[in-house]
């Protein structure tokens, strides 16, 4: 699996639309309104089209992909790496970022990263070391946003959070039993919203950086959210602050 | 697979807890402190242990499971099917429904379950044909809520939508470019939310049922929401409402 292949029909088309440069590959004979259009929207921006069989695009695509008959080979890594330094400016707008603190699942990282796509987050920050991979099943999660939001891998999650303090960032860190209710939290100022690992939740060091803490109250608590779903719950309470 | 096999760590042990009969596998020579908890788990519970090979393991888990070294064998389907005649009558609570028009993706639906779960709806209501199956992944995804919360298959959404209606119960469609605010419906009565499938949202004839309409405002409209992360977004800004 090629790390600049993205698959699926919608990863594909978000990648077509944005105008990436690269070729589509199509499974011979497989036809469907949503192929055909995709197809079009290939000629439209003259990106090369090429049929395959469907055993080598099963191959390309590995095991786990559903790549629904349609492939696209980006020229370039999906994957913008931007630096923290390029963030530590104040801006006219309230700063928002997502600290993803070892997200192992690469779904569940596609799934975040889309999410805070909608929520026009400044960047995504995640420990290099132990964050899952961005890979076919992240990319195809994220549904062609993994190629839009900022994203920005640190050696040293503590010090890069620092650094977000000292720029005027305030650092809220959230768990499943922290009794503070989210919608007590102001988000109308510079935020950062800290998500914890799956199975562990914040790390040790990053937990003693946070300035606030937050938990989302649920009518039976007997379960929890998916991390994903909890990020997107989180940017939803911030945005709904912000505008009113 | 059978359909009675529950997979991974967190899915078995909500098994174990819930009281759930059946066997545990568990592959030989795999350990880890979480495993272990898990064997102990069993031990207390009564619940027989048996060790078995890997390559077994796999292939009873299916290609796509990531089985994580352990299998909960129910003796029983661990999806209870109700009937929406039970749901008819007013409650002393505010009755909510999460209807789901043909999620086809089973991780979806399982994610759904287990936001539905945290939000303690009274049922999940799914067309019996077009919805993804509740298999493996749909039981992983859900982490063992998928085996808790009401779950109604039905041959006619529409007739069951009109049965809640005439018990009651107001009827909110969702669609991505709606420009009411789901902060602007009043959830505070009896409330069945639909959400639409992955692709093609709410179908035709369910959407005719419908009393209100509500989006998610989002400040990148570029994107969507995955619609396990819109669910939870609904029940999170339901149950705000509620507290309120």
């Amino acid at each position: 699996m090629n790390a600049n292949s993205i698959f699926g029909i919608h990863p594909v088309r978000q990648a077509l639309l944005d105008g990436s440069g690269g070729r589509l590959l199509m499974v011979t004979g497989k036809r469907s309104k949503r192929l055909d259009e995709l197809r079009h929207l290939a000629e439209d921006r003259r990106v090369p089209l090429e049929w395959t069989a469907k055993e080598n695009m099963d191959e390309i695509a590995g095991e786990q992909a559903n790549h629904q008959g349609v492939l696209f080979l980006a020229d370039e890594g999906p994957v913008v790496n931007y630096k923290i330094d390029d963030f530590l400016e104040p801006q006219q707008h309230q700063r928002c970022f997502l600290i993803l603190d070892g997200i192992t699942d690469p779904g569940n990282l596609g799934a975040c990263l889309r999410s805070a796509a909608t929520a026009g987050v400044d960047a995504v920050i995640v420990p290099k070391h132990g964050t899952a991979p961005l890979n076919n099943i992240a990319m195809k999660r994220s549904s062609g946003a993994a190629s839009q939001v900022p994203y920005i891998e640190v050696v040293n999650l503590a010090r890069t959070i620092r650094l977000l303090k000292e720029s005027g960032v305030w650092i809220l860190g959230t768990k499943a039993d922290e009794e503070q209710n989210l919608e007590a939290i102001d988000f109308c100022r510079d935020i950062a919203i800290v998500m914890g690992s799956e199975e562990r939740g914040i790390r040790h060091n990053t937990a003693k950086q946070c300035d606030l803490w937050a938990g989302i109250p649920m009518s039976n608590p007997e379960f929890t959210l998916n991390v994903s779903v909890a990020t997107g719950i989180c940017l939803y309470e911030m945005q709904r602050q912000r505008r009113s």
